[in-house]
């Protein structure tokens, strides 16, 4: 197994697509939405790899305000290495930042970067995967894994595969949007793309070189936080330089552009637990596909999701009579009602309540 | 004023069409079904006739199971005048029975029979329908009164009117079974059919004969219950006697059998409150048709009845996105899912609870 390896878990977010269950401070990787667990996601990021990466070289970097939650949730790992930005920068800052900040720790460093909230369904294929991006990265590649699509998502953005590398390894040609529905259907036929599934590996060098070539200003940042990490500011200095970073993704700002750019074919049961929707999808279900909660009484009521989670003992008895297609979830203090088809627009009930200053229940 | 008024409130019910807040031992009469008001239906029941009828002559017939919650409810009714029957047997055995335990305290009774489950909207109009019934049962007639219909609603019995008595007043010629929608419309038409409420006016003596003449049988039974009482047997006879009774409704049993029947005519903002369907109807509704806790944020959703009767404090927030038509009924216990035109058939969600065996919570 590679020596400096290290994880960085990306675990910021707003908490909105999955209210009411996540909130400002309870956003989607703090939740067990992964299908008969209650495990957490991030908890389950953790763990999947630590046969990889032991627990003392895994790092968070998450919002200032959720590093004591984040804390919580993962005993393992170090205070020290949870890294709060102080406000949210997207990708290209907090990642640059962790990369400075492990390279300090160990120079010679092998990053993996994944995101907290997904869900991996075939572990054993994934950690497969891993090893041979990291062994790409420590060839000196920004590598990235592609997720083989199953289906013409239109929600994902995709990368082109180019010329082979090594086994199940391939240059990765371009960096391709979300593509419209007619696009997204030739891309599964002609099998050339891979979802971009947001997971990078390098070595913190490496990384460091490709902002500091595409990406000055951030560099420049960067730079600043480091010498003032040197004298041991590096907080004062983060909350004065880091709202000045230019918000831009790793994507965009750095793997778009940069040279050797390697892409590893994956296919482990992927799922990026992107809305209810998904969460539905990915549960399971009843005969006629209803996943809900135990000893629900369901009549003529099918493909409905009911997620209780207001934690009352014994839990009430949900009766469903004649619907079809709805999301439902109740915690504690609020319940939401929508149409499966309506799951991507959570966030304007989110918004209707940040107007009313109703932050209480969010 | 009329001297020896009574009043029967008939207050049974199995609490199964306005599950989950009705209960075995909670049945709609229980409910502040209501609009704009905390009051159960039976006290507003007690309320509204207490300027006709004072309490210590109000009686209430209900199932023995239900006898102590009555009493909470009512307590300016002695304990001695809440009847309760050992088994339900319809309303014949139950208003006979009632009939002759009344005209033991006041022979020269005159009975008003008033359901404890319906909602009055105009309660001086109703008063006003209520002396003019008890005035044509003072002159020997076994009286109804007949809502004048609204609508060309199926779900109801209708009365044909025949000749005038007197002003408001008529023979009724016939009472007539729930019809299709096409008879209903004629009747609603013609000017000639009113609805059948349910409520019964008559002095004692009367009702004891019809019974004689058109149900020999419940007759003989209920002087078998009164011979006891004589003996102060009340009680075990009931519990011999009452099971045996024919069960039959006293519209069936004896009103549309029986000599001299006459109808008051009465339009004041009747409701039987039927279901959750009703329920909707009768509350009050936001521009979006929404009938929803305060403080709602309903985006796209328009026409449900949201009903939180689960008492959190502070209450729950409910959110309701591109969702239509639904009733959702929440306690503190159960919840309920079903779109408003299933009301219905809230029955099949009872009988699978009790199916399997659930009963805490019917």
């Amino acid at each position: 197994m590679l020596s400096h390896v290290h994880a960085v878990i990306l675990a910021g977010g707003s908490g909105t697509r999955f209210w009411p269950a996540s909130r400002r401070l309870l956003p989607k990787q703090f939740l067990p939405l992964a299908p008969q667990t209650d495990e957490p996601l991030i908890a389950a990021t953790l763990r999947r790899i630590e046969s990889l990466v032991p627990a003392e070289r895994v790092w968070v970097a998450t919002g200032a305000s959720l590093i004591d939650a984040t804390a919580a949730m993962l005993p393992r790992v170090a205070r020290s290495h949870l890294l709060g930005e102080p406000v949210a920068r997207n990708t290209a800052p907090c990642i640059g930042w962790a990369a400075a900040v492990i390279a300090r720790a160990d120079p010679q460093a092998i990053v993996a970067v994944l995101p907290a909230d997904q869900h991996i369904g075939d572990e054993d294929a994934f950690r497969q995967v891993l090893e041979r991006a990291l062994e790409t990265a420590h060839e000196g590649w920004l590598t990235t894994i592609g997720i083989v699509p199953t289906r013409p998502e239109t929600g994902y953005g995709y990368i082109e595969v180019g010329e082979p590398i090594a086994e199940g390894v391939s240059v990765a040609r371009r960096f391709v949007e979300k593509p419209d529905r007619e696009r997204a259907q030739a891309y599964v036929a002609g099998s050339r793309h891979l979802w971009n599934a947001g997971m990078f590996f390098f070595r913190a060098s490496d990384m460091r070189a490709a902002i500091a070539q595409h990406l000055p200003g951030l560099a420049a940042g960067l730079d600043r936080i480091d010498q003032a990490a040197l004298r041991g500011e590096e907080a004062r200095s983060l909350a004065d330089v880091f709202p000045s970073l230019p918000a831009i993704s790793i994507d965009h700002g750095v793997m778009e552009k940069a040279q050797r750019i390697a892409v590893v074919a994956g296919s482990f049961g992927w799922n990026d637990v992107g809305s209810w929707e998904v969460a539905w999808e990915m549960a399971g279900h009843d005969a006629h596909g209803n996943a809900v909660p135990q000893a629900t009484v369901a009549i003529d009521a099918t493909n409905n999701l009911v997620k209780d989670l207001s934690r009352r003992a014994p839990p009430k008895r949900w009766t469903l009579l004649g619907v079809h297609d709805l999301v439902i979830v109740e915690t504690e203090d609020a319940v939401l009602v929508m149409p499966r088809a309506r799951a991507q627009d959570v966030r304007a009930v989110v918004d209707a309540l940040r107007k009313r200053g109703e932050t209480d229940v969010l």
